[in-house]
């Protein structure tokens, strides 16, 4: 009756949300959908796959990672977030990002020569209706507002909007003279390379007004727990080498070597892999490195690993990484 | 920590999904989500309900009532029901409308101007969206795409596309001509008034050359059944009179009467309100005096009804309604 390409969409798509709500049950504060807009991927409409996880959930957060807030409206983004902020009783964040997934721009007839106008102006009207019932507002990419409300209205007084950064000093001042929070992606090299770039976003946040528990920092990076060192290399390295390399081709990068990998598993890189005592121990120092962190979200979805891996993964990490994180 | 005004939309909405799995579990076969921007809705953005509602049921049919497709971009909504598809193992549709709720087009930048070129243009994109991968178009009121694909793909091969229509001959006549199934609201009057409207939809239909099979009609109507006739009315009247009483304001319609109200409940009147003997025997009628209908939604959650009103409501369609009908 179906297509075996759909069927197998239905399947990744259960076992997606089979993950979130065993995140769920292993106690993680949050789990993130991204957006992209390609064949390989099902998630053109986060909001849609995250509010099927709300019902199947209780405690857990759910988050975009990232919205590609440039090519949305953010009237709908924030209408959709906001339902599922009741749907879930106020468990919604959005991480609004100018789109790495740049595919997006030319479906809903953006110009990447805009990146960065888009992006900015979109973020300032989100914010506007985030904090205000009846806008008025006005722009370059999107009709005007006269004083029309936006519905519904979220159950969090504040709906949580995070600003995804890579490595553009530019928007990590944007996110701190803004007070919002800062989620930064570190998908290689060292981490502690981005302290400068955070210091910047805490200069201006405190420059701005804002106090330091205001000014959060999430780091997002590619990441995955095994049972043992050896066993999650293992599980992770073939994976993590074909799919960057993959998309290595088209950001034009190098292929993936193994003492490359090597180097981004050690002490300083940005690779969170390995039994739950080195991930513990990566994600302090980590965090120290940053001056401190208040979330850190692993990639996980991205090294061709198996749903039962994933799921095992997962598992530790409420049951053994927490617990030392949190000590 | 949370205000009362948010609290109430977050018991409104679990009750919401609370209906929509009884239903499921009644045995009926669709249950559909409006699209409105006001204060006292929470469904600006239906397809994150209904995938919320998708993880809590097994059969039951998730689609729009409608989707106001002239104040949406086509390729956005497609996506959405997609996801939803792939959620709900195939049980999602569209209902396409103009958009009776109005306030969707100066929200979204729109002229009511425009009102049918709208919904031509993105009914015409939308199709085009569903019956192919990579799609090529240009119009007036969305960027063009040019050779773009739209991901994800549904599981159903074609996923349904309704036509909603009110009184508009020219609506009913585009249905047919691209083979749609419609719905029509009857919301008052005499539903067999509607009959001359379904014929030119099925000539139209037919002329393109569509099977009869093809061209399914709904029928969308306010309804409710109680224990007995009395009962229902007593249910049915008081918010009924109370709600379109103010949605006439709205409109430019008298005040509703109880003697206006007894005609709609009456053997041709629109209403479905009564016993489930009642109902069915009208249902039927209703069907024969159309030329036989497909569906039939009944129109629950604008009278005032309470919760447990509701959920009885849909409990006795399911266990006394549906039989008699399916005899």
């Amino acid at each position: 009756m179906y297509s075996s390409a759909e069927l197998k969409s239905v399947e990744t798509m259960e076992q997606l949300l089979d993950r979130i709500a065993a995140a769920d049950i292993a106690g993680l504060d949050v789990f993130g959908i991204g957006e992209h807009h390609k064949k390989e991927f099902l998630d053109s409409a986060p909001t849609v796959i995250l509010a099927a996880a709300a019902a199947r959930t209780e405690n857990i957060r759910l988050m975009s990672a990232v919205s590609v807030l440039s090519a949305s409206d953010p009237v709908r983004l924030f209408q959709e977030f906001a339902t599922l902020d009741i749907i879930s009783k106020g468990r919604a964040e959005i991480v609004a990002g100018r789109g790495s997934s740049v595919e997006a721009f030319p479906l809903f007839g953006y110009s990447l020569n805009d990146y960065d106008a888009l992006f900015k102006e979109k973020l300032d009207l989100l914010l506007q209706i985030r904090d205000e019932e009846f806008v008025t507002w006005s722009g370059k990419f999107r009709p005007e507002l006269k004083n029309q409300p936006v519905y519904p209205r979220p159950l969090q007084e504040k709906l949580p909007v995070w600003v995804g950064v890579g490595g553009t000093a530019k928007s990590f001042i944007r996110a701190g003279s803004l007070g919002l929070p800062l989620m930064v992606a570190v998908i290689g090299g060292e981490t502690d390379h981005f302290r400068p770039l955070v210091d910047l976003y805490r200069k201006a946040g405190e420059e701005a007004g804002f106090k330091p528990e205001e000014l959060k920092v999430g780091l997002h990076s590619p990441g995955y727990v095994g049972e043992n060192d050896q066993s999650a290399i293992e599980d992770y390295y073939p994976g993590y080498q074909e799919s960057w390399t993959k998309i290595g081709l088209e950001r034009g990068w190098p292929p993936v070597t193994r003492s490359h990998f090597d180097s981004l598993i050690s002490e300083k890189g940005a690779l969170v892999v390995g039994s739950a005592e080195t991930v513990a121990k990566k994600l302090i120092r980590h965090s120290e490195s940053l001056g401190g962190i208040d979330r850190f979200m692993f990639q996980m979805d991205i090294a061709g690993l198996t749903h039962q891996q994933l799921l095992q993964s997962i598992d530790l990490i409420g049951s053994k990484v927490l617990p030392l994180v949190n000590k």
